[in-house]
């Protein structure tokens, strides 16, 4: 692991031997691939491809049980295999630029901004995906658990309810500039995987959604959005 | 907002007017009364019943839109309504007991269980529940959003992961005393009123799972599993 512009104490904790598994069109992903760009922090990569399941052979499972992926291996073999865990673990290592808060209140809602996108945007686009792609037939669910068949009707109640949380995010920034408030924050993060990842199931910020597009242009002029 | 056996600066921050909506029975209104137990916080609360739907009624929805329980109300009425939020919060304002962890590794295994736990357990044990249950026929998915109708396949689903869940924490207690490590924190917290719910669909940890129900004797011990 290496910061990017300076070799910071903080950067070099994690150690030569820090590898990312990674799949560069899967949302969690790149969550923490942006986190990192904006942290300037650099880990080597290995690219897994869930769609064709390389993340269920043997080669992966014996990485991480769990078939999941990101999956972040520390030099002393120490696995951690959940996106704002890892996301958290180098903010702790490398606290700036901050971006979980700095005080309660903000520290607040930003975890609250953060989990109210996963809960009522990622997870629903989620269930209209992954229970509607051909390649997740017997796979709707995430990892390495007990096969679970597609249900249709869940696609369906995702996509209504992802689109009802595109019109609260255009409520949200009425009033504020960034998701959590007056800052770029990891909620920012999670809000343009999550409006991205929309796409894929045909949702889209258009006509009835201005400010949520005003704020997606702006995201893109920011370097970590290409990770 | 008191804290119990002494009053911190910290403790006082809060103000005298700051009020927790609450529901006695609901799993997220649980996690927020043991981590306020656990810290020593006392705040005067309003008791919502979800099942008849007060959470939905005008006087609820004057105070939170969203229609969702917990909800903080601090002084100057800025609300809170995510329970883990709720707890972070908490946690900056007065850091101990520490909760969420103290290093990097710890912060981010605490994170990762605690979020796998709902991944996995709560919204598996929610579904089962939700889509179920005559009294939430048309509100499958939880707050003031669109109606949501039942259905049948994810009830099902939901059921199947969830028992799965209980096998991943039989075989976490094989390798930890506490949930994310050698000592107790908010994860630990999570999957006690995980598992607790777990009963209202019928799912228990006896036989096949020992480690766990002694590792839920070992919780009922505390005082604030009784919150």
């Amino acid at each position: 692991m290496a910061r990017r512009d300076r070799g910071s104490p903080e950067g070099r904790k994690g150690g030569a031997g820090v590898k990312l598994y990674d799949m560069a069109l899967a949302p969690n992903p790149r969550r923490v691939r942006i986190f990192l760009a904006e942290k300037g922090i650099e880990i080597p990569r290995v690219e897994i491809d869930i769609q064709k399941g390389e993340n269920l052979e043997p080669a992966y499972l014996a990485v991480n049980p769990r078939g999941v992926v990101p999956t972040l291996v520390l030099d002393n073999g120490t696995i951690l295999d959940e996106s704002i865990a890892i996301c958290r673990y180098f903010e702790a290592l490398q606290p700036e630029p901050n971006l979980f808060g700095r005080d309660p209140l903000e520290i607040a809602r930003v975890e609250s901004w953060q989990r109210r996108i996963e809960f009522e945007g990622l997870f629903n686009i989620a269930a209209a995906f992954r229970n509607s792609r051909p390649a997740y037939a017997d796979r709707a669910a995430p990892g390495a658990g007990p096969p679970t068949p597609q249900i249709p009707e869940l696609a369906e109640r995702g996509l209504l309810l992802a689109r009802s949380f595109l019109d609260t995010m255009e409520q949200r920034f009425a009033q504020s500039p960034f998701v959590a408030g007056d800052r770029y924050t990891v909620a920012d993060i999670t809000a343009i995987v999550c409006l991205d990842f929309a796409r894929w199931v045909g949702l889209k910020a258009e006509q009835a959604h201005p400010r949520v597009a005003a704020w997606q242009r702006e995201m893109r002029k920011r370097p970590s959005t290409a990770a």
